[in-house]
């Protein structure tokens, strides 16, 4: 069988840095196995970096980042809880589904897509909500909202963030910020392939959490010991594991394969590389007579999203990159399937060669497809 | 940093097939590519076969067996519904565990540890039970049960099997054998990394599912567009895909490497091996004077169990062995965590060499240790 190589510039997943790639095919460790054992503290405390954060609680969820959702919910959602939820995109529509099979009385805050939330509309949506939820980079269409003011605003609630396309990318200050559960994937700007959900959840939010939630798989008061989570909140101390499940530990090493290559180069230099190829990439579609689709301000770098020019045919585009290029780029999701493009530069494709291949194939597409 | 290699003789992850390694490191696809499509049928196609099953929706969940487990019951268990489960080891507890929280009334059949489920017991346990459940190879024991038998018995109960340690190691028929809803690991005997969940629900128990189950992640009812089930149930047909979640992309392409791999063997020659690698080890076993735990006649040929000496210290040898050798071989669990030893030859590790060095090992490590 043929092996196809692919340029991976949609929404993800993206190119795994080098790094990742050669860790996942190393020699398998036991999920108990001290070596093992070690490289999951480092997993861990290197996501801390990557998420700005100082929880105890901080650890790859072995699932993808939709089960990281899950887990946000599922673990703090009281029978009948008020769960506000701004709903600019895909994924804040999708955290409305997750809240109400976890039992929340949902208030779904919503927004024109391509637009930022709107955090005096979210905290104006319900007098005393138990947990306030927001999208940080929006997937489906490219929008970063400001989680820093949400989490000023959020009074007594609980404020849960989705950094699936944000982590690794652009600037991300959990604890800063007043985040109190975090999810995201390791596919897009952390560069590793999809398959686990790095997450993060505080005190406060651990002591107000379900003490038997209705997913097993997904219990963060097990999963604390099954990651050696330092002594806090009555879990066992750090090394001191308890066996919950089988950790998918190819994907762990590659993980800390990832984050190890990122923390070298230096976070913010990581986001600064995103952004340099943001700003080369928007420049340069402008300059093929492109018009962003995301508000202006509030464009993720990482993941730029065009309009569908009238009388091209999307499909048709993205086909012959494909076929002809091996490279891929992302439709619109919902009402915007085939007048929207996203176009990622995440983790190791945040680079100015990638930037001039996906804009030299995209014109020659446009003009031959 | 130094690469660990280990030899991987515990109750699993075992040593994966080098294929199913190799292919984990392959340039990675996008899961909406028509290339990683493809290979996603052709692994349930495999999985089919490896089930012995012909259900449409046979299909690799994204997260690991004990998501499997969870995916079972939050989609067949209504509110109050009787649960009957055979529980001879660790991984019936959780079962029951599981089933509770997904709402069931859950009717335990404890057995005695290293015995194998009594189907007389299990099936007059309630006169109506809406699930019957067991574990076919208990991997807390090394016991297999007669799953055959409880099928046939099961009356108009959803059969649920768990085939984490038995799926590629030994007969497996899940269509023959009347199971309505199995999951498995990739982890065991399939010879691939731990990280999915195989599974595989029969149209009876699909039609009788949760409509909306409290989990997101694991909703059959979307899962199926998912993973391009042929166009059954009302579900798209095949090729029309619609997005749920990232899948594990690379992971999916080295099960794909390593279902290849064990048909290409033969699943009958595959089972043939397993068959010869636990008895040549048994007999080694025997010549060293370690005693079985797991009862005659029902003693996995991928899992040997046996019983840690008088005045051995259980910990100290599988020290020594993990640090002098390299080698894994599991404690028991629950009470008898110090009195038992797991050794596990699993898919690739089902070979005479790897016999003789686990057995020369122990030797040594008995002498030595």
């Amino acid at each position: 069988m043929a092996i196809r190589e692919r340029h991976l510039f949609g929404p993800g997943p993206s190119n795994p840095y080098p790094e990742a790639t050669d860790a996942l095919a190393r020699p398998l460790l036991g999920h108990l196995d001290p070596a093992f054992l070690a490289l999951m503290d480092e997993t861990c405390e290197m996501l801390r970096t990557a998420w700005g954060t100082s929880n105890a609680r901080t650890l790859p969820l072995s699932a993808t980042g939709s089960a990281g959702m899950e887990a946000a919910f599922v673990n703090t959602v009281h029978p009948g809880d008020v769960a506000v939820i701004a709903v600019n995109g895909l994924f804040g529509q999708r955290m409305c589904d997750v809240a109400a099979r976890c039992g929340a009385e949902v208030v779904a805050v919503e927004h024109e897509w391509g637009r930022p939330v709107d955090v005096q509309r979210v905290v104006e949506a319900h007098p005393n909500p138990a947990i306030i939820a927001a999208v940080h980079a929006e997937t489906s269409t490219g929008v970063r909202s400001d989680i820093a003011d949400l989490g000023a605003a959020k009074g007594d609630a609980l404020l849960i963030t989705d950094a699936v396309t944000s982590i690794g990318g652009i600037e991300l200050r959990a604890d800063d910020w007043g985040v109190d559960i975090g999810y995201a994937g390791t596919q897009k700007c952390l560069g590793v392939a999809p398959g686990l959900a790095p997450f993060t959840i505080n005190d406060r939010a651990f002591e107000r959490r379900v003490e038997k939630p209705r997913s097993w798989y997904l219990d963060l008061g097990m999963l604390g010991a099954y990651a050696g989570e330092a002594g806090v909140g009555g879990a066992p101390g750090k090394g001191q594991r308890t066996y919950h499940h089988t950790a998918p530990t190819a994907m762990v090493v590659s993980l800390h394969a990832g984050l190890a290559r990122i923390l070298e180069e230096g976070l913010e230099n990581v986001w600064a590389r995103h952004e340099a190829a943001g700003a080369q990439l928007a420049a340069g579609l402008q300059e093929l007579g492109l018009e962003p689709f995301a508000a202006e301000g509030y464009r993720l770098p990482e993941l730029t999203t065009v309009k569908v020019p009238d009388g091209v045919d999307s499909g048709k585009v993205r086909g012959y990159l494909l076929e002809r290029h091996g490279l891929e780029i992302g439709s619109g999701v919902g009402q915007y399937a085939a007048t929207v493009w996203r176009i990622g530069l995440m983790g190791h494709n945040a680079r100015p060669d990638a930037v001039l291949l996906v804009l030299a194939a995209l014109k020659d597409a446009l003009d031959n497809a």
